[in-house]
């Protein structure tokens, strides 16, 4: 049995996915994938998501050149999340950070900072579009 | 303004939030917050999640002693995820496993490993629920 017949979906079809590079350990996002992105990612061997704002599969890195190699996949207790290892070309963000989660808060969750460098700005990303 | 107020939370009123071993780079679990978990998060320095599977609030270790504390905090581009890193106290899994994360699959999907030990069973940490 392939171990997408363990997963268990939202309401709306969906599983989130944590990205992770494989190398440094850095969390990169948080994606949402159904049934078939996961499968496309397996076959492809490069991530494939469902956008929830745009209601169609995302290719990542199809505009930015920013794929994501899978390296390695683990999904969790409850079978509702995935944890997938990646090599990440560039940034993952699409604003242009290696990983998405770039702002942090302090211990009150009052001041909040960025905490590292934009490689690239979103018109050097794409023009325009997400990717 | 509090970053709270930044926050996108879902049509439920709830925010998932990955949990990484601030030591060791781990991705641990993948929890649900509403906006009083994450001002109670904020408030006692240790994770507080909000229980889909029970309606309530669930804090961290409260039965098992496996708290959470808080070393940093990040949200990501989207403000719809947060990511937690914390110092973790015994097995984060209530399956007694370090990380919730401890099932990965092959490149084709099919064959599911298990990849750490399991430091308790269940019974030894709870008797019975979940916590």
């Amino acid at each position: 049995m392939s171990f997408i017949d363990q997963l268990k979906f939202n309401a709306d079809g969906l599983i989130p996915a944590i990205i992770q590079d494989d190398q440094t350990g850095r969390v990169l996002m948080l994606g949402w994938m159904n049934r078939a992105s996961v499968e496309m990612t397996l076959v492809r061997g490069q991530t494939v998501f469902w956008s929830r704002s745009r209601q169609k599969f995302w290719m990542k890195g199809e505009t930015s050149g920013h794929t994501q190699t899978v390296k390695g996949i683990s999904f969790d207790c409850d079978a509702d999340a995935l944890l997938i290892q990646v090599e990440q070309a560039g940034a993952a963000c699409h604003e242009g950070y290696r990983s998405c989660f770039f702002r942090s808060v302090d211990a009150e969750g009052e001041t909040c900072k960025i905490t590292e460098p934009q490689l690239e700005t979103p018109e050097q990303m794409y023009g325009k579009g997400k990717g």
